[in-house]
């Protein structure tokens, strides 16, 4: 009965949460509209949502669940503007099947076909074109799939920036997993399968905006067969995200507000190296914000928390998982860090966009 | 025997014409390569194809067959850059999703779930974004297909142009139906459902660049149901296309290069409104050759040419089809045009793009 009654109000919650009717403010799209925080989120709700409601967009999850035929599909969508288009460790190329591979893959879904949308400014080089197309091919093969379908627009010089992609993806769902954020409950485990902040830093550092010298590279890579190990060992994970724009915290948000949970985590277990930790205070960012290009952050049951980090640690994608955090009840749709001072702060979604540009 | 040389015959030719290995000559991206022409030809066979190959792509078809847990579906993708935004009939929001809807339809699909990538320009009227999106919605409900995926990245200002679209989509395809522009052979009939040339005319007359008042509109719409009409009543359809970038010329040497065959088509059957002829004459460009958004071609077997036509007359989108010419076996690859003043002569691809930035 009483585990009825906090059912309840957890769903009379999620409830009110719905009803509350976000609204642009501002009459012009702002960098921070394209941030995946707080202007993004209002956006899809008031604009995109409000027009195209339906069930399977209402999910808001990263894939789209679709019954055809009697089978069950994922469908999802991402158009990759990253700027430079080449920089340490891959390229808008491996980045855009990597990116569409691994929103099937956290859908909980097999990825198989993919879609290429390119978008090309005129006197964009051919050879630079060539580089990214072999780099997807190369990409699509490591991840197990093709590319199916494409379509190429070119527009004049000044109305893109070389070379935009858009890739969209077909997966089979797995039978008996249903994976989705609103499914997260108190006492569940938060893990990341690895250091954060990566990608995101390695790209503001390619743009020249720093003048620091590193080594750190893009961790873009496909994260299917680390999902793939961790869905064998754990069947009862609740929710899978990759961390891309937004970073963890914005994943964290997204979990927090879903499942009208607290999110808790612990800033000392969280892991990220040395050089993405410099360089995000040289950015004035926390790297929770920055994006990771193959890390994936994992609701699992409390449980299970330790047979899921095996699982992950046993992956060369995962070796360096860690348990970050846990699901309260209290407060309903934050994120709570303890900090590595002993304080409690509130992690919240971003306003503005201080990382543009960067998938 | 006879009929077997015969199509051992065509075989090898379409062997030999899939040897002929392209490639991209110019050193960048210019706009006839996004014209849907010779160079964009040249452009996917040199690059995209090379680097992706699979059985699937290698039928360059509008929409990639996909066979996922026993069923059948299409799957395609589409970027839209029209410029302007709104013109008369329609704007880049129905044209998105009639463009894809459209995609699906020709392949001989039901037309089921899309996806929707917008890329939008930092600065882009908020009014203007729900107003594209409203359009959407609508042409979603009308076409009975549902936006279950999306994403929104947001560029620096003149990194873009507004608001650009992309939209992937998946369909379910009919038991039964094989169709494919390899599959037209000699004594096939070639149809238009009505007159063309609509939409590629009312977006230059929006641009202003011709100083000439008309009343035309385009015919984006979404021709699924056409299509539907048009199977039921002609099971045997060989090959359908939707008449976009490059126009009904461009479709027309598809079906002569994919099949190996001569297309002879009779410049007087071929329905073009009055202010359509008149504003092409002005840009010095064939209707031919200007886009559609609501039009398809279909091939049939000939002895099915009058049943086509009536169940395409029958449907208001078809209410103006006609029979445009036949499928003959000699020059193969090539299209011929009898003119209306007695003549023939050759409707080659595009070289260049006469009118960049139609959809």
């Amino acid at each position: 009965m009483a585990e009825l009654d906090a059912e309840q109000q957890v769903l009379d919650r999620i409830e009110k949460a719905r009803r509350r009717k976000p609204k642009v403010k501002e009459e012009r799209i702002t960098l921070a509209h394209g941030s995946g925080g707080k202007a993004t989120q209002t956006l899809v709700e008031a604009v995109f949502l409000e027009a195209f409601r339906n069930e399977v967009l209402e999910q808001l999850e990263d894939g789209a669940e679709l019954a055809v035929d009697g089978g069950r599909l994922a469908f999802t969508t991402d158009s990759f503007v990253v700027s430079p288009l080449f920089f340490p460790g891959g390229n808008i190329g491996d980045l855009a099947v990597n990116g569409t591979v691994n929103d099937l893959a956290v859908s909980g879904a097999t990825p198989r076909y993919l879609s290429a949308g390119f978008l090309i400014e005129e006197g964009f080089p051919v050879a630079d074109l060539l580089r990214i197309v072999e780099s997807m091919a190369t990409a699509a093969r490591v991840a197990g799939v093709e590319v199916v379908t494409g379509d190429t627009k070119v527009v004049e010089k000044g109305k893109a920036d070389g070379c935009y992609i858009n890739t969209s993806g077909v997966g089979v769902l797995r039978t008996g997993h249903r994976l989705g954020v609103r499914t997260a409950r108190p006492g569940d485990a938060v893990l990341v399968s690895g250091p954060i902040g990566d990608h995101g830093v390695t790209v503001m550092l390619a743009r020249g905006e720093l003048d620091i010298d590193s080594d750190v590279v893009s961790d873009t890579a496909p994260v299917h067969g680390l999902v793939a190990d961790l869905l064998t060992a754990v069947p009862e994970v609740r929710a899978l995200r990759d961390a891309t724009r937004g970073g963890v915290a914005t994943i964290l948000n997204e979990i927090a507000q879903a499942a009208q949970v607290a999110v808790v985590v612990d800033e000392a277990a969280i892991p990220v190296r040395t050089e993405v930790r410099g360089a995000s205070e040289l950015l004035g960012i926390d790297p929770l914000y920055v994006a990771c290009e193959g890390r994936i952050v994992a609701v699992v049951p409390g449980g299970q928390a330790e047979t899921a980090l095996e699982a992950m640690r046993a992956h060369p994608l995962g070796e360096q998982a860690a348990l970050i955090g846990r699901i309260g009840d209290d407060p309903p749709g934050l994120v709570l860090l303890n900090t590595t001072f002993g304080g409690t702060r509130i992690v919240d979604l971003l306003v503005g966009d201080p990382l543009p540009r960067i998938c």
